[in-house]
């Protein structure tokens, strides 16, 4: 019997939602997330009863002001021991948090807190408590996150201007700890993700003013670099402390060519600095939380550490509460995404009780999505909308195609979400045909065997993003998806996507109609060539033809880029679903395929995490090996398939190179 | 040009509700209110333009993390100093604050912060920012609440068992100061609304326990007496800090009965200590907003201070913000109190700014009240409502036609408020007509000349709360009203109601119809009675047959009762309203009608505050003086109408025994 802090449930990743988006600092300016954002319910009431046999205590404790009611109208204090006899028992407790999270954590030789609690925020509305392993110590409220931390010193430090530069060794998240100072004198910290941005203190993204005190722990912050511009820099003792996650890989690859093999490191751990209370986009900036880079997390998540939990915590802080007044980071595309990520993680994990919990939160949201609609049933921009889909130069006087496909698959969704919760969503069928009808009448070309990204405008471009999310929507059927993989996909007359970000949907979709060796070249040239530069994460976006520190510049800052961003980690996924070949077929991975392929590589090897249990391919000179813990996975080789046994490895001869 | 603070308008009330709702406390236990509350937006967006001849500068202050965007993408920190020529500027300032009020202050030599800013909840919807005329001064943010304080001192002290009892004269509000202390003394301080729960450590209300130091100034307390059962209380040094709101008695009111004058200054103080952030039920307990307890303080404030900013504090902390999951404070008549609360606060105010802002928060409650009616349209009790009317023992077995009535009202103020927000209400008056026509279908008793409570329950119960509604509420026609006067009112075979809650309307009701010779009579056994047994502020109850601390008791507490209750300052609106006889006739009373009348006193003078005029009357010996510094006052003697002059007195020779 083990208690542990309960909360409302969701409200904690509100909690740290909210400290989290007032934390981006810029240039010394904070800058809070420019959306609106929810919050906790200050006055929560949680509700247990109990039967025992023989006589036993309780102790309440609880972050806020509150009492305990024990058995009908007797007050108690927070803190305050309650003795009872045998028999049955009911405790009600109600706290409020005004500048915190109401939660409590009862000690007890008899009764401890958990999710079996329910819990409201003080309607008639009862619903079950949230609880995590994390909190069973009484002295760690739910207040804190649980991050570790782990010290680190600098690789190197040399003299530069008139102070030191410390070199970490690669790029980081972690408190600076500054020890021998002198109390009276100033000192100036610059942080940089380059050499040339820490030593630059009039461009530096980040930097701190300290004063007064013999040594500092700062504030968690990006950096690799550390320049400190005084010559008392010279007898400072610098080091910091690693802020992570504990977080396990279970995915793994390795292959014959070691900068690919690099280029996998790199993204495991870019995807680790970036993957924190939630899924955040970089850990420069901005550190927040948006639903479009998440969706892609969720993605990349599943082939690294299959972390449930952290997909969960970012779909509730992004789903945030009802009434909705604008899109999820106030972007359209962002809204549908999100709900698309709901069905994602329940395929996934096969969750039904997240989806349940959250799935009120998830229709409000739908219904401010269609509330929205014009009269055809299309999204289009209306007052306070981002309709982005990406960077790149769209099509958008009017309605976009793309927009209406992912509302396709958010559709579709909603449906099978319904289906989780016991509920007839029919009628979202319904309009999903009726949209799946329009899209075809009014975007597809059959012509041109593609859609066009816009119909109103009358300008009738043809480009990728369109093309490749009518695959990934399922708005394409067999014949189209053809058309398009000839006509769009493989031609290279139609211009590659150029952002990172929407380029991974582009891999995804290249990957899936079988173009590895295109794969195989993106990770030498893009991501290799980062590498190349020194890169010890992934960037924001690379471009092979900018020279020093132009790498580094971006939304007009000498070094506004992020070098360490959450979206280029997608080989991790790309190598263990395409490559390694393993993908999910049924909920929870209840069954899935493993369909290796080479992409022209000699040799690869790794392991894909599966929902609990995992699959371990490794293929070198014509054998192929394949071990899994679990049950319901089948090993498909061209058109032939062959059951995987629990526990056992399947060895194959078989030349992948020829056979698929 | 003076610069206050700025805030997203209604936010700085929930900020102080939710800080006032945490701090009851019960025999050293926390009892945070039990409904739920809403939360202050902890993302805004303030915005501004201006134009400007000359040089300039600006600093934002701010309570929270932010920056200031000026003219463009450049952007500062909060209390930096921005420098700027001559032309057109706009300034926008994103600032978040997840532990109090966000809000901001401009020093400028150029622009103010003021309500022409517009401030968003980060969302496309900008309103005007709320600011008041009591937060000019930069250091003082509107995070604290602007009391005032004056010293204070026992008027007596006596040894009691081991300790000292202090008497302060008469009920107070303060922050006990205790000086003398010794470091290593613990002390327990017990306060006493009456002297013998001061002295009865096992049943004080209030207690608290002190160490450590060597003053103590403790938080605020409702208190008349202070008891320390310890040795070294005779050479402690006791004082207090009474804590207030700087509100004006405008009305007043004397006659030839001492008692009755007693009354009126004790009710008017009991009113200025209920009357603090927003209008409470009592200083000791529950020190909490309920909307049918501030209904009456709406009515009693118009006839004390026409404090208008109080009355719209309350009504903007009771209406918190959509969605609408329960009743206010989970009553349900609380809900329909609270929209008839604001049509009554225009008509008093004529304020259609503050209308239009609170709109949106009405109908939202509105729907939900109609949301929750039965196949017949009537108010019934759903999951979590609380169908109250008075704790009088009630027929509440099916719809009751007090909560109709409400209803009915609640309608007629929704289609007034629709107009003065220049929207059609005609949907709600078709909505009170149909409801109307039900009332008398379903409760009207023709046989009887009395509405019935319920009509479900098949009782046929003729009650007076029912019949006194009918006739606040306007469902009875003027031959009904005919009825229910004769049949219910000055019927004594209908007992009287016995809670003072309730008793204000009746009393009221029986004004209406010319009892004020009853009314008087209670004047002097009812509130005179609580004088004679040394009552120094009015009680939550008084039942003339309990004896000494029997008085004290309630809600099987020793001293559960409040002696210091809003409801209780009734008389003060009956007085002026009756027998001074100043009633606003129009909107913001641009016109009023005086109708003196003694109930039998031989004198009576006294003032009513007008909205921001007064009217004075005076009457003794067959002479009527009646002075007003307002325009549209009309002086109402039986037939006979005079108008009155703004600034001149008129006298009137007249017998007001006979003439009325």
């Amino acid at each position: 019997m083990q208690s542990k802090w309960i909360w409302y449930r969701g409200d904690y990743e509100i909690y740290h939602g909210l400290k989290l988006h007032e934390r981006r600092r810029e240039f010394g300016v904070e800058i809070p997330a420019f959306w609106s954002q929810p919050t906790v319910y200050p006055t929560v009431t949680f509700s247990k009863s109990f039967e025992c046999e023989r006589d036993g205590y309780v102790r309440i404790l609880g972050c806020g002001s509150g009492y305990v009611n024990f058995d009908g109208w007797k007050k108690f204090r927070l803190g305050q021991d309650i003795f009872f006899g045998p028999g049955k028992h009911a405790m009600e407790i109600k706290i409020t948090n005004l500048f915190g999270l109401p939660c409590i954590y009862a000690e007890s030789d008899t009764v401890c807190t958990d999710r079996s609690w329910l819990v409201s925020d003080n309607t008639c509305e009862f619903i079950n408590a949230g609880d995590n392993p994390a909190y069973t110590d009484p002295s760690v409220t739910p207040e804190n996150f649980p991050f570790s931390y782990r010290r680190i010193y600098p690789v190197s430090s040399k003299a530069f201007g008139e102070g030191m530069l410390y070199d970490f060794g690669r790029e980081t998240f972690a408190e600076l700890f500054i020890e021998n100072s002198v109390d009276n004198a100033g000192l100036t910290v610059y942080f940089g993700e380059s050499a040339e941005e820490a030593t630059d203190p009039e461009n530096a993204y980040l930097f701190e003013h300290l004063e007064g005190m013999m040594s500092y722990r700062l504030s968690s912050r990006a950096f690799r670099y550390v320049y400190i511009p005084d010559k008392l820099a010279a007898s400072l003792k610098l080091s910091a402390y690693y802020e992570f996650v504990q977080l396990e890989d279970i995915g793994s690859f390795e292959c014959d060519d070691k900068l690919i093999n690099d280029v996998w490191k790199t993204c495991a751990y870019t995807f680790h600095l970036c993957s924190r209370e939630f899924f955040i986009d970089g850990i420069k900036r901005d550190r927040w939380v948006w639903s479009g880079d998440a969706y892609q997390s969720y993605m990349i998540n599943d082939y690294l550490f299959h972390d449930n939990d952290i997909t969960r915590r970012t779909i509730t802080l992004l789903l945030g509460k009802p009434p909705y007044k604008q899109h999820i980071n106030t972007i359209n595309d962002y809204s549908l995404y999100l709900i698309c990520g709901v069905w994602d993680y329940y395929f996934s994990s096969g969750d039904a009780d997240f989806v349940k919990f959250i799935m009120p939160r998830v229709k409000a949201l739908y219904d401010f999505i269609v509330s929205r609609t014009d009269e055809r049933g299309y999204i289009v921009a209306r007052p306070g909308d981002w309709i982005f889909i990406d960077w790149a130069d769209l099509d958008k006087d009017g309605a976009m195609a793309a927009e209406q496909m992912l509302l396709y698959k958010t559709m579709k969704a909603m449906s099978r979400l319904s289906s989780v919760c016991g509920e007839d969503g029919s009628a979202y069928d319904a309009s999903a045909g009726v949209l799946y009808d329009a899209i075809q009448r009014d975007f597809w070309r059959p012509e041109r065997g593609a859609y066009v990204d816009c119909a109103d405008s009358g300008r009738e471009i043809v480009g990728r993003h369109t093309n490749v999310l009518a695959l990934m929507c399922g708005v394409a059927d067999a014949e189209k998806t053809e058309l398009i993989v000839e006509k769009v996909l493989k031609n290279d007359e139609i211009p590659h996507i150029t952002t990172p970000y929407f380029g991974f949907y582009e891999l995804d979709a290249l990957c899936g109609c079988g173009q590895l060796e295109y794969a195989v070249e993106q990770l030498r040239s893009y991501w290799g060539g980062m590498l190349k530069l020194g890169a010890t994460s992934i960037w924001e976006q690379y471009l092979p033809h900018e020279k020093g520190a132009e790498h580094y510049a971006m939304y007009g800052m000498k070094f506004g880029r992020s070098l360490c961003h959450a979206w280029g980690a997608g080989p991790v996924y790309l190598l263990g679903k395409y490559f390694l070949g393993v993908k999910a077929t049924s909920v929870g991975a209840a069954t899935f395929e493993v369909r290796p392929q080479t992409g022209g590589l000699e040799k690869i090897m790794g392991t894909v995490p599966l929902n609990g249990g995992y699959v371990y391919v490794e293929y070198e000179n014509g054998k192929l090996k394949v071990y899994t813990d679990k049950d319901g996975g089948t090993l498909v080789l061209g058109n032939k398939k062959l059951a995987l046994v629990k526990d056992e490895t399947l060895v194959v001869d078989i030349s992948l190179h020829d056979a698929v």
